[in-house]
């Protein structure tokens, strides 16, 4: 079928790839004029494509995505769908949803997994919004998609990047999980070789997992992580998670000390401990002479 | 090659038919005469085996495994082997292979994951000894682990339960982590059908694993987890793990995390929570009238 | 001085009490006409008072301080201030000063806390807004604070509330730091007299504070805490103060691990931990005879 | 009375000088010539002190406890009594005690918390031990501790030790909890004068206490912690808080996140976070061209 895709960047060229190798026509936009667009104007877009349009937004979550799917509002025709491919927050689905029905124009947000690797391996998708739409659209969903499962419509608007949002919490999570434990193992001098120990955990183990094929990869090309910065960014979802789960009273403890750790690694020095080593002198100077020895008694 | 193998419960009793599928001659022995033994004393193992001999220990660790292998220690040769294949504690290992050096007899430990599933798939096996020894038993070893991978020697005595403790540490993170984000897609009504959302993320996400297929299995035979009683126990490995961190200043708060909420789930209810409580009403009642509304002003 | 007071419930009440005991002329109001309120509409509130007008809202956070605010601006004149001393958002704080500059409306954002004692003790108050009008209210704010201290003009509007959300934070921190230690003192047969241990830490400890005064009040009513339930609400300024952090990526590990344990506490069952258990279940039953024992070798 | 003071450090020292002044025979005993000593040897101790002995001994927990406390038990006598003061782990206590029952010489342990503060304000004292040598020992406790409370016998040997293990425990949760405020506070730039909004606090608050007063102190002397580097050390006993906990299924979530952040602020580098960037960096690059932008799309 015929589907517009704006935002021709890795994801968005890589998905435009797989869609035409599945035999779509995608028409392509982008704002740069020196991305391999189709067309060169949203109004472009849409005259090169039937009604009712497909059209798939792969920008920026946030206001790059806002103006886009607000600009498409104002040329799309009723009838028309919008899908958000990109990270946006599921709020903003709602607000989206909500502006374009009084123009007869439908709406979907689709939570998409998978990296580089999507590509050949395929997306998984996460949709949002009502069966009918979801029905129209489900061509190009199932060329995303990998062969078998890694689709599913979650729910009404909004539910596909909510999804997509729980699904990065627990990707904090689990990568924490690996970190800390390749941590302890290399702590002790009894472990020799941490980096064999991973790769030893590819098979046949309980925690098999394709973020432990990745960290094996990771290991070979830098055996002791030894040419990596401990620093790691943090998007936007594993923060809406938490925030999500406050709302919902929820408790996530791992899934946010994975976060707060993250948020650790940027900081030159964190201030709360510069409280508590405060403290410590306050109470006692923590180094108090006895007995012949030159180790302290704490003296709080 | 030969092997003595004590312990022929669910998991024994596996590996012995895994050894023999491929060819090895496994005396069996345990210490029930209900169980499919081969021989009926410690006795009778080792006049079963030719020396040098190889002797797999698969029983409870703690005080069973402990009095197997001072037992052992007593009728095996110089020039023997035994392998702990069961969960002790490195520190464990450390002291049996002390112990067992000054009668000649060798020691390597040996951390086993894969569960109902490794009889087929093969176990992944984590090994501490010397290498030597660790050469002696290979055939062993190749024999129960799986086609491919799934096996280190990672380092001296202890270092194969150390590094098994650790995997454990953290599988108790990446299932807690799961839970987490199912919790939370559960509880909003946002997201209709969580469990769908679980299966379809077992292709072309970042986060599909073995885990997440047991998962999956789980949620088949038990849709929403209706049936299950939130209630989990932990064995000794991850409680250990912690230990380990603390005394090498190691933070590992997503795994510790983890614990902890396995520890809350078997509390009646928490006595802490019962001081929060306590202080609450102390500072205020928190229930205050206020112009004409039935709401209270928290008053901290 | 004059001052308006909008919501006469217990903390209401008690403040007019305590401005009353020093001088001040307090007017009254109350939306409920069974308060002792002075006058009985906010029209009759401005026509008690002479120009410029302060008057203290003091109703519950959200719509009906939002909704008071708003009508205060419709009848209140140039010059006349307004101060919340709920337990408003600070980015309520934000919106009001931007609405009611328009009109002139001058706005304070004030956090009380104290509870009951603060009607004899002072309540130490927070409080966001220009210099210019925060001196305007100053003797106001001087008779209500204790004799020494308890007063800080933290910075411009909002930064009142935003101080005193950060204090609940602290708050729920420590009281959470105090449960945790008596659960551990119970827990174990040595400590033979918990909560007189909890009664001599109030003297000569480093960890003496008035919330564990407040602690040892409770355990005198209630040996062992034995009446109270483990259940434990969480008010606005505990999740504000969590999404604050997230918002500027400072890490909050034990303000949130605090609010979690709130959570956890009104669950009736925990979904994660059914996650857990059912994935325990899943792989290997983890009750597995072996060796005429009764008791499992964990099989992950 | 008469009393035995082995190790006249600062807090030997000082407890010394505390039970002189209330009209108490201190024989003060210190491994180190230099020390103001009144007998050099630990005969020298026993000669000067009348039957029933009672001596204090006031060294490092760990060997030089261990030491002394053999070594003592070596030269007294039948119905004498040794009080170990320092900060030993409960487990020892119980070691000590019964090796000394054999010889006749009685046992307590006994926490003591207060600093530098208690030579003037007295020592907050947690003591172990049966009641008759507790009643003998009683004087030289109402000496040392505050003319009001501050002393707790709270059970069999080891108890003393285990209350002031758990005192510390919760002194980490509450240090952490206004470091964590503190830091938030000071992240914002709405809250312009955080110290001043610190000293406030001390009064008329629900989080007033002594720690705040010794933050505040703390901030005087460096405004903004500015000097200060953020890196805390951590003593024994909140290690042996989180591993008392473990061996009791009791769940700690802040003062182990308390624990945690002081090993992590002794970090170079955190490894965990290591594996966290690595894996951010395997699965797409989270730095993806797009639509005429800079910003990355992140492709997880």
């Amino acid at each position: 079928m015929q589907i517009g895709l704006i935002g021709l960047g890795k994801m968005g060229g890589n998905m435009a790839e797989r869609l035409r190798r599945d035999g779509h026509q995608v028409v392509g936009f982008d704002r740069s004029p020196s991305a391999p667009r189709d067309v060169d104007s949203l109004q472009g877009l849409v005259a090169a494509l039937q009604a009712p349009r497909v059209v798939w937004v792969m920008v920026p979550s946030g206001e790059p995505t806002r103006a886009t799917i607000a600009d498409l509002g104002d040329v799309l025709e009723p009838g028309d769908v919008i899908i958000d491919g990109g990270n946006s927050r599921y709020t903003d689905d709602q607000a989206h949803a909500a502006a374009l029905i009084e123009k007869g124009v439908k709406f979907l947000d689709c939570g998409v997994s998978g990296g580089v690797w999507g590509l050949t391996e395929g997306y998984a998708l996460m949709v949002g919004g009502d069966a009918e739409t979801v029905a129209l659209a489900q061509p190009i969903f199932d060329s995303l998609k990998p062969t078998e499962g890694g689709f599913v419509h979650a729910g009404a608007v909004g539910a596909g990047h909510f999804t997509k949002m729980v699904h990065n919490g627990i990707e904090y999570g689990i990568m924490q999980a690996y970190g800390e434990g390749y941590e302890l193992l290399k702590a002790v001098d009894l472990v020799e070789r941490p980096d064999e120990v991973m790769a030893s955990w590819q098979q046949g183990t309980v925690i098999r997992s394709w973020l432990l094929d990745l960290l094996v990869r990771a290991l070979d090309s830098d055996p002791g992580l030894a040419k990596i910065r401990a620093y790691a960014q943090d998007s936007g979802e594993g923060r809406w998670t938490i925030e999500a789960a406050i709302q919902n009273a929820v408790p996530l403890p791992v899934i946010t000390a994975a976060l707060f750790a993250r948020f650790a690694s940027r900081q030159d020095e964190s201030v709360a401990m510069k409280v508590v080593a405060a403290l410590r002198n306050q109470f006692g100077g923590h180094a108090v002479g006895h007995e012949g020895s030159t180790a302290p008694v704490p003296v709080s």
